[in-house]
């Protein structure tokens, strides 16, 4: 087994990078698209599903599974990965984006953050030290620094204060987990809101702790699409060029490609999820919503350059009939659908890093999602 | 291809049968439990995940799939099998029961009944001739005859009444579609509420008409089990020892055992499907509730003595963390192992009938289900 947090990167195409991380349970080959599997499970999909579509790494959330199972439960059924049968790489964010974005009532100092629990309003803490001993106890490859996460439209002067915070937090998390005292990796949490300067200035701080990663946070939280590209292009390349580079929380297909190109390696977003419940589908002609009446009576499949479960057995008829009756395995063969596509774009982007083609790809589905 | 409506006895074991029924999408082996696909799908499963767990025939209700997605959008489709991808046997019911139990406005005359949509209150007629033909679109292996339901506590007139409208109903639906016009097989379906010497009419009556099997309907409607019992025993054996008889909307494994013991052949229920939904499962050892916080940290599979995906990958504790967390695969999880169990336990039926064990096999599970 290659050391866990060993990054290489193989091949460049302008900013973007064909890398390969290195955990303890085993590889993933970047850039990466991470399937959200927020309490455990990536909603609807067994872990069969899964490795079947070639999820490299999955997200667990560590304020959700810390309130419900627990996360010292989870460490007597032996870590997260065993408890829910998924035995290849997972991180856990830190709560954080959780804790500061869902309304449960809360208090923030220097310690910490106090907030109420979603599920039966009881009062709970969150340290930079708890956060990480909760994800040590889930036992995830990479725990992420707890951080605040300002929201869009906070002031100059607050996102000043809060990312000088969000890197005292940071270092008071890797002081917990030191740097190679174990198999877990730790990423660093770049924050900064919409102020490039801030930005720069939070990198700088987060990039001289010896953290294994660093995530871009903060972001898609209510700006436009090209305040976020902005602040991605401007941010990645303040990271350093040896370790990876993950964009939270992000986003579109378009989105996904426009991060690449500026040199993000590691990606998560519900989005691909939460739309197929609503029964909004990707595909390589742009994006469709299956509840339509045009798709009343089409025998064709949702995609027919996909060779994903649904794609290969369903027309979109049957699936319209599923949407509309409100039935479970609708839910199932959409998300399996668009996690499939997602993990399917991020496959044919990393070929095109390799073969110096990745403009090329970028321009093709930017033209499919044209608006 | 054996001609549909084939049924060969292979074995008994008492009055418990071993056989096998032709269709024109393949043999089935029986005894027999059959999934309910209420709306074109068996609830939160696949057909794969069907298969694998060797499911031969599932149901589909015409009632639901007249109203939606519409008997003619299934036909041109291509007919349900093609629509939903289920390649191996399809029973459809009448719809008869739909009507009479859902809460749909109706009215009732010889020519058929008149009902609301539970969708859209919108006004629907169905004779027994529109029944059938409902049935022709949808292009099932085995058509149900419309009938009347009574329900449990009606009184002797009512009934009596009923069962001869049924059997009226009975010859204008084999007329219809006269036996061996297709490839298509029809059941009759005996009534006469609880009155053993009106089961015993309504037999005769159906029984001199060319039905290629014969259900039992009308129970499991309200009475207590040993009432439903003594039904079942009365009147399995007054149904052609040649022809398969099939115990419509019955359940519990005991329920099964009973039936099969009285010469049934086929059964279906929603009871395992519907009772995995809300975590009640089916095990070798009797029931569980898979809420109960004895389970919390059980780090051992449902039913140690089961090969389905559930128990070969999940302990209780996870189980019990997705239903507590209302996750979807939960009610994924669960469908698939209460249906294995019934499907598992019908393949255990049918070997110990080869093998002139199946008291044994009955008296094991009455003690394992003992209340």
């Amino acid at each position: 087994m290659t050391k866990p947090g060993t990054f290489v990167v193989h091949a460049t195409d302008g900013n973007a990078r064909r890398g390969t991380l290195s955990t303890a349970h085993g590889d993933i080959q970047t850039p990466i698209f991470m399937p959200v599997g927020t309490q455990g499970t990536v909603k609807s999909l067994s872990p069969q599903d899964l490795e079947e579509m070639n999820a490299q790494i999955i997200l667990g959330n560590t304020y959700h599974l810390y309130l419900r199972p627990g996360d010292e439960l989870v460490a007597r059924r032996g870590g997260l990965h065993k408890f829910s049968n998924w035995n290849r790489p997972i991180l856990t964010d830190s709560g954080g984006f959780q804790v500061f974005s869902l309304k449960g009532i809360r208090k923030l100092s220097e310690e910490g953050v106090e907030f109420r629990s979603y599920i039966d309003g009881s009062k709970h803490f969150f340290s930079p030290e708890k956060a990480i001993e909760i994800q040590m106890n889930l036992g995830s490859d990479i725990m992420m620094v707890l951080d605040e996460c300002v929201g869009y439209g906070a002031d100059r002067g607050y996102t000043e204060k809060s990312l000088e915070m969000t890197t005292r937090w940071a270092k008071r998390c890797r002081e917990r987990y030191p740097a190679g005292s174990g198999d877990q990796l730790m990423f660093g949490i770049v924050q900064g809101g919409f102020f490039k300067d801030l930005r720069t200035r939070s990198a700088e701080q987060l990039c001289s702790l010896p953290f294994e990663g660093f995530a871009i946070g903060g972001l898609s939280v209510g700006e436009s699409i090209p305040e976020m590209y902005e602040q991605v292009h401007h941010t990645a390349p303040l990271l350093p060029a040896e370790k990876p580079r993950y964009l939270m929380g992000v986003g579109t297909p378009l989105d996904l490609l426009e991060a690449v190109s500026a040199g993000v390696d590691m990606l998560d977003c519900v989005l691909p999820s939460r739309n197929a419940r609503n029964g909004t589908l990707f595909t390589s002609q742009g994006k469709i919503n299956i509840k339509k009446a045009a798709y009343k009576e089409d025998d064709s499949p949702l995609d027919p350059n996909c060779n994903c479960y649904t794609c290969r057995n369903f027309s979109k008829a049957y699936l319209r009939h599923l949407y509309m009756s409100k039935e479970l395995l609708s839910y199932r063969l959409n998300t399996y659908h668009n996690l499939y596509f997602y993990l399917d774009l991020m496959q044919q982007v990393r070929d095109s890093i390799e073969n110096g083609t990745f403009a090329q790809l970028k321009a093709r589905y930017e033209d499919a999602y044209a608006a």
